[in-house]
């Protein structure tokens, strides 16, 4: 069982939205890739390391977004991401933008690892030991809710 | 049985690109969108003429992605748009984003109508009477398949 | 002497860059908005609030950038907004976007007021107000260096 | 004297507009940047070519934008690129949009080839030549003109 989620908080500026008064559909994969990005980082290698020093980027190869209610103008919105599981050279992740504790989307991203050649590759050891040492610990905090 | 389908031609530029040399996973929902208000225009109600002349527009509600392979800059990909089938007040739609016949991407859509006030209003009858015309004919192309 | 200067953090993600591992330039413009529409939240009077309680939106009439070096994937960028001038309908605003101190770009931009049929309007009479009141701060504070 | 211009059509989607029901500011940097890359193609040497072939981009450095009028969901524009002058690393160009005839917003941009390095390069030769070429070629189309 893994349960590493990270919530972050995104502002709606003029920019996410568009002519219907709200936020444009896609932006919400946008959030959502804010969200993943910032836990890579906490995990101690954020986007940019991950290319520079591995040679992967992560690409979406699946996304199912579920609209339920839309976000404005000026909304501070939640972007919530959990590891759901991990492969040898994917992850699946979960994500809910909510408004107020109001879910607004929830979205599932399954996310694989690829080389500059745009073929799959290995999640990097690095990250592996980090994801694996975090999906150590949820016992952990488990035994500690008594 | 409903089988209107259109298809547009979407160049890719820098603006669409992002720092893996690809085009970044969100934008292949604005090419979509593009794809779906040309259909929309070429059944003679754009989305503009929507908001203005019946006060609704068409909102996101559901969209699965699969992404298969990238598109990349300066690529000249193909659009497809089906309109795979219509309630009182929702589109279910499917679009494949290729390149050279090669399919990048697929998605499965579905669209509500939404009143400015974000809640759901049925189809305007102008555009559901262009949606019955056009799905009154699929039939005779259906008498072809014994 | 107006010197109402308020400074964000925004971070680069992949959603900012392009094909070639920068900042897509057209990004500045909206980090700049993002400094823009929290300076007028800071006074009280919020992008949405304008609009729902004094019918106008701001509109950009004029823009200069000047690109000095290039921002990539998963920097820390800061934003200072700088309020230069007001008239009766527009600001003058000034920004620089910088990394670690570094100027990376500046922008001199002018803001109108405009209402819903995108004509010119003055600014509405509660941010006059707050804007008078700002400015007529500074003073103060330059007397206090000797 | 160089007099290169071309002129390209573009649609205005939900994905350019925003909350103010008018395409967002910053996005017509994205129309006039595709009318540049059209430019550079029908030159021979498009972006990604640029890039694959000779190792450089083209970066922007400058840019000042008057907007004029704004453009709304579903407006077709029409985007002129004009080639202004070239110099040993840089490109000077001008932009026009329009809608109907109505210019809506003119842009005068520079450009400067940069290398992988982010650093100043000249511009490759067989663009250089593609430029001398068309550059050469005005005179006799002024004499065309009795």
């Amino acid at each position: 069982v893994i349960a590493i989620a990270d919530t972050i908080a995104v502002r709606v500026y003029y920019e996410d939205t568009d002519a219907a008064g709200i936020v444009y559909h896609a932006n919400y994969l946008k959030y959502a890739e804010r969200g993943r990005s910032d836990m890579l980082r906490s995990l101690g290698i954020g986007p940019r390391q991950l290319r520079e020093e591995t040679g992967v980027d992560f690409a979406v190869r699946r996304c199912t977004i579920e609209y339920l209610a839309a976000a404005r103008l000026d909304d501070m919105l939640s972007v919530e991401t959990r590891l759901e599981k991990f492969g040898v050279a994917s992850l699946d992740i979960a994500h809910t933008i909510a408004r107020d504790g109001e879910p607004l989307a929830r979205l599932a991203i399954l996310v694989a690892c690829i080389g500059t050649d745009g073929r799959a590759r290995r999640l990097p050891a690095r990250l592996r030991a980090a994801l694996a040492q975090v999906s150590q610990d949820p016992p952990t905090i488990v035994q500690k809710t008594p």
